[in-house]
């Protein structure tokens, strides 16, 4: 069966860290009865990987940042999924909670929960981004790893109300163009969104990665956006008003815009576009020993399905592609992976995304080109970084 | 925009349980700031869904229920994945835990978790079903509820190294045709599978919905084997011997056989065929009022993709098509629904699965005429339920 030995010599890798032994050793692991049964489980107490959380007096007016370098596949686990609340997390009764629908339709409606529940739903794999993630990586103060610098994205499996369902059934005016989301958090976050992605794929969502959204997440409702950016995935929401203009709410005016070089704001820039990232190695890591290691990342776009990722191994000379599952769901992370041998050479390593739509992420440069130097948001630029002699890893421009 | 209102007309019911209200009333949620942000996310205190653990004096060997009923899409919460012990949960320190492959290999081979980790791995959504899962569904005494009847059924994305890759560099030498893989539990619970089968397609677990893999799913390492029976699937991983015969191991022998009519036991009877349960409504629950209600349910196979899921509103006469995602995992639970209007009339609904082999699943009485009534195990047959006048929902058959 020599055959069947090539696996990881095609992979143009050896097995360097893998211990051989002729007389392999009696097992270590302790033979006493475990422990018992248990109606809701947790993670294992060797595990201590959290989001990272800011150091401010304000802990509710502020983000915390998923550990994407420490996660596996696609999903987030919800327990990680980046926050980010003006007037921190509301405790609401689910049983108290109502979804009004009103403004420019024939029939106002409010809705319970339990109303909601038992209409037509759907379940789907989304990502959701802050705009303002990476927003450290257009220049001088570039953040040192992944969860600094690409933390506010994660991606769960959705399920709830398609939008559009309710929307038919209220009966929008003629005229009718946009949409006004407001939250029930003390603040009242709103946004404007069009009304057209209302009717396309926004979903009332109440459930996140199989179990109620979590309250961080906008319990016990929330909208979900596909592929826009995170703040208009407003989330405690009880209030959809259907207008025939925007409302230029703070959070699409003071907030939210991008500025450009030339001191005029962008304004409802609202498609997240094709980005990635490598997770391992990527900044503060360190490869243990010299052999085998496989270049893992995730990439997401806004505009559908990733069709491909391509990895650089000379600092974007050349580029080759990456495996990505077969399986990939649109608007959601995608993971892509590639062997690789590292000898000990230097070595300046980065990802690029594109989409269905042929979008090819840009690198920092020409995207600072177009949009200036100005901006916090919507940063989706390639990003280096550099595997040193030895095995330690540094963001290429921090 | 009249034509937009036909959405739920469409689905041949209305909205009866919608509040319309021409003034809407202000909203009843408080305006103080919320909780602040946090470093690792909790469920909200109103979710008390459990799964449901026996009454026994040994809480180390015994099983806790999955409810299927109460959760959304297709994840299940790691919190909430069914568990089944022969000696409880060891807590091992994943720093000191090492796989070992020997047995008819050219070179035995022992892997810590940090050389498992950096080499090429998949992420795979897959279902891991207990084939004592719906064993109470033979007969006499059927569960009330779909949580007791079919809970030991549970789908994560799991990530992990291909089995075939380490098989590889180990070199499975000629006349090879099984594998004895042993969990470092204290009873050193143990399978027999054959080579073929670790040459397709199993994996060696470490993370499971994103984090690292549940204590008592088998921390730090377990096997994934997708589509066979849950047992097979062993957990706390520390041990692959390769063979050229099976071990007839306590769990493969004692347990874990089907007893047909005639006194003899079928053994080694992995495969999970494709089965499906309706989970909304069912046993134990009570639809609050008439109007639209959605048929929720859940459809895997082991065999492959679900390809269809057909549901019967009128005791099995006939069957119509219910809706499926178009995005759908192999040997994963697949979610379909079918929009109804609950009128008041009694209602013996049904739900049944087909996958890409055409297979499809069978009613009780056929299982029974091929299997007979003394199996515990491979229980796949059609589940009906009864919806009363008064909204409430019984198992046809307890």
């Amino acid at each position: 069966m020599d055959n069947r030995r090539t696996f990881l010599a095609a992979a143009g890798a050896v097995l360097a860290a893998c211990a051989t032994k002729k007389d392999v050793e009696a097992d270590a692991e302790p033979s006493r009865i475990g422990k018992p049964l248990k109606a809701y489980g947790e993670r294992a107490p060797f595990e201590k990987i959290a989001r990272l959380t800011p150091t401010t007096k304000q802990m509710e007016n502020g983000a915390t940042r998923t550990p994407l370098a420490d996660l596996h596949g696609i999903i987030t686990p919800s327990s990680l999924h980046f926050e980010r609340h003006h007037s921190g997390v509301p405790e609401i009764d689910p049983a108290k909670h109502q979804l009004m629908i009103h403004g420019m339709v024939d029939r106002p409606l409010v809705f319970t929960m339990d109303e909601l529940k038992r209409l037509p739903s759907v379940s789907r794999i989304h990502f959701v981004e802050c705009s303002g993630n990476s927003g450290s990586e257009w220049g001088a103060k570039s953040a040192p790893d992944v969860q600094r610098g690409f933390g506010l994205a994660s991606c769960s499996e959705w399920t709830g109300v398609p939008l559009a369902l309710l929307l038919a059934e209220a009966g929008v005016q003629k005229g009718a163009t946009w949409l006004h989301a407001e939250g029930a958090d003390a603040c009242k976050m709103t946004r404007s969104i069009p009304i057209d992605k209302g009717l396309k794929d926004i979903l009332l969502v109440y459930g996140q990665n199989g179990e109620s959204l979590r309250p961080e997440q906008g319990y016990p409702l929330r909208l979900l956006v596909p592929g826009w950016e995170g703040n208009v995935n407003v989330k405690w929401v009880h209030r959809i008003k259907v207008s025939d203009q925007p409302q230029y709410a703070r959070d699409e005016t003071a907030h939210y815009t991008d500025l450009m070089a030339d001191g005029k704001a962008r304004i409802f820039t609202f498609d997240m576009d094709a980005k990635s990232v490598i997770t391992n190695p990527s900044g503060g890591q360190k490869i243990g020993s010299q052999g085998l290691f496989e270049i893992r990342g995730l990439a997401w776009s806004g505009r559908g399905r990733i069709e491909k990722v391509e990895v650089t191994l000379d600092g974007g000379k050349t580029w080759k592609p990456a495996q990505v599952d077969e399986v990939r769901h649109r608007m959601a992370f995608t993971r892509f992976r590639m062997p690789w041998k590292f000898d000990g050479t230097e070595t300046v390593i980065a990802s690029r995304a594109i989409d269905e739509t042929g979008y090819v992420q840009p690198l920092r440069d020409d995207l600072i080109e177009v949009r200036g130097k100005n901006s916090q948001y919507h940063n989706n630029a390639v990003k280096f970084w550099k595997v040193n002699a030895d095995g330690s890893v540094k963001n290429v421009e921090a």
